[in-house]
């Protein structure tokens, strides 16, 4: 009878993503840890485990969640915005020196150029090579990429010219950097890449499945929030095409139907053939990295959320990767500000249930005020009906 | 390994309160029960076993709660109103002829009388006793009498002027009707009270805990709602409390500061030193006479729920009625509107663990329009936690 589920003490893995505009992960699997604790005192049980791995999706605050699961403190170097003004910019870097992780926003975010009218066409991705050459020179591994929040349309050719390609025009001159100079490129001058930049593992976090170009395309869908008027638009469309095409011809590899070739303005266009790099959902980046499949193997129960659990859930937000990686048989409650999946499609994912944190009627703006004791209380509960049904 | 929890089919009881101003206790009950399906049909356990117990709490909608479980359908007689109007009234009478039931506002319900202007000093509960007459007619062995939402602050005198009792004043003639002669009676008269109503037990579910008279008594407290004036309820106040001294004078039965003595117009006042009836809880009268007891015996789960589950909860209201009478060890979650009570209050109350329907930011209008549905998904997310958990 010494090894009845109700006699060992039970381990909960606490793996939840931000609750965007209230809780950071860290203070999200806080609280979750409280309420576990919580639980375990009103039912008389002192000795729960509990093993925290704040997530993220690829998104803003990825850096910091995967620098605190590492236990490194973020490296700053000097770096660019999109618009070439210096700027000093984060990454992390591994304990065992292996791997880098660069937020591309960190140097390419749109919010870093919103002090000047938006410059849709000129914006690109140099200073995010310039982290990628750190680590480079750092001699890691692998570099994860997470791309979103960028201010730029420049399919990533500012990135590798930050490593030392250049892409020439007709008459054989570097193209300015930024999405206006896109359509002159005629060639792509590799003699100069950085020597480890295709000897390193790229695995790059998107956040969309959009293709490179046309109707849904990154200039189409997202150059409109980065300031780009509808002849914008037209030119950098055009612009992507273009480059799909040069990209092409040197490499036999078409980005331009693939899903997701349009995240970050186009990035993994120049990144995935000319350096080999991996595009990959960013919860599933970030899970890998902070080894969240060993943590979870001996789980009891996972507690996992974010701030919305709805239908974007299920194409790879936290949550659901969270329950994919669960070991077989292991509950998976997601707490979430607002549960939006009925039951049927909570089952469908992996997830077993699903609560909000809401009590009862309550405003956005109250659930967001409150959210820090609204996770803890619900996920007191619970934890206390995983803890009262196991026995 | 044939015992093994996890292999047994589950039994799922379910005995919610209504939730009041969307759903009775019926539909609510069915809508858990949906619920349950759903998330065994998810977690292939086609084979979940559900008893379905709607409960009451003694107010409004008792009569039918109860009916519905004993499987009869209400029967009704012609009695009076509060103000001696004529009009039908219902009760219930168990199948197997020894319990009645009575909600006294079938007869001297406020909302009755709502038609005419309030003549809190007139109306009584002599209704009330023709119903208990016809009870005691058909030689029931106990009667269960509901009490609340009253229009009479008459201290049961009508009641038991419909059984036969004469309530005299100095010069031996009956006083008139209702809370304003109770200070004119000097003597009672048992001589004409109906045969049998002393050898049935009287069980009275009173809803609150008030004295019978003075500042926190039933005319200073609940006169107000029923039309009373200031000067009204002076003089019902000083009538119960006289009728109080009267009572104790006949019987030795001390009712003025009686927990309890104050529901309904201070029916218990005569009632219990009487008749010897019992003041109980009302949901644990409706408990009772249901069998619910018996019918959680063998379950492995409860769920139960009301409107709110909140501080008032704590003093008698269903769901902790419920949980108080579940089996050892067996987990009961409560699904209500409003979460209000802490997860450590929830453990305290008995409750393993309490949801509220709100799947994120809501109205309270939101939630009582779409009630059932949400019932239905916040069971089914509770009850998934709850079968792969036992696993």
């Amino acid at each position: 009878m010494n090894d009845h589920p109700a006699l060992k003490p039970p381990t909960i893995v606490i793996a939840p993503d931000s609750f965007k505009g209230s809780l950071s992960a860290a203070d999200a699997a806080a609280a979750m840890a409280d309420g576990a604790r919580d639980a375990g005192l009103a039912l008389g049980r002192a000795d729960i485990h509990l093993t925290l791995c704040p997530m993220a999706d690829g998104g803003e605050g990825t850096l910091d969640a995967i620098a605190a699961v590492w236990e490194v403190e973020p490296r700053t170097i000097l770096t660019v915005d999109a618009l070439g003004r210096s700027r000093p910019a984060r990454y992390a870097f591994s304990a065992d020196g292996r791997t880098g992780l660069i937020e591309a926003a960190e140097s390419n975010g749109l919010p870093l150029v919103a002090d000047v009218f938006a410059q849709p066409q000129r914006a690109d991705t140099f200073g995010v090579g310039l982290l990628a050459r750190e680590l480079l020179d750092l001699q890691v591994d692998e570099i994860l990429l997470c791309v979103g929040g960028s201010a730029s349309t420049d399919g990533g050719t500012g990135l590798l010219a930050g490593l030392g390609v250049r892409f020439l025009d007709a008459a054989g001159v570097s193209v300015a950097p930024g999405g206006a100079g896109l359509a002159q490129i005629t060639s792509i001058d590799l003699s100069g890449l950085h020597p480890r930049a295709r000897m390193v593992r790229w695995r790059v976090a998107v956040d969309v499945n959009n293709p490179l170009c046309g109707p849904a395309g990154a200039a189409a869908v997202f150059g409109p929030q980065k300031g780009a008027q509808p002849s914008d638009v037209a030119q950098l469309d055009a612009g992507l095409a273009h480059l799909g095409a040069i990209v092409f011809a040197a490499t036999g590899e078409n980005m331009r139907d693939r899903p997701g070739a349009g995240a970050a303005g186009g990035m993994p266009a120049t990144l995935v053939p000319l350096l080999g790099a991996e595009l990959v959902i960013g919860s599933t980046l970030v899970a890998d990295a902070v080894g969240l499949a060993s943590k979870m193997a001996s789980a009891d129960l996972v507690l996992t959320g974010e701030g919305s659990f709805d239908s974007q859930s299920l194409g790879g937000k936290v949550a659901v990767a969270v329950a994919r990686l669960a070991p077989a048989g292991c509950p998976v409650v997601v707490i979430a500000g607002r549960v939006e999946l009925s039951s049927v499609d909570t089952a469908t994912s992996g997830v077993t249930a699903a609560f909000s944190i809401a009590g009862g009627p309550a405003t956005l703006d109250d659930l967001q005020k409150h959210a820090a004791e609204r996770v803890r209380e619900t996920a007191a509960q619970a934890v206390a009906l995983f803890l009262h049904s196991r026995k």
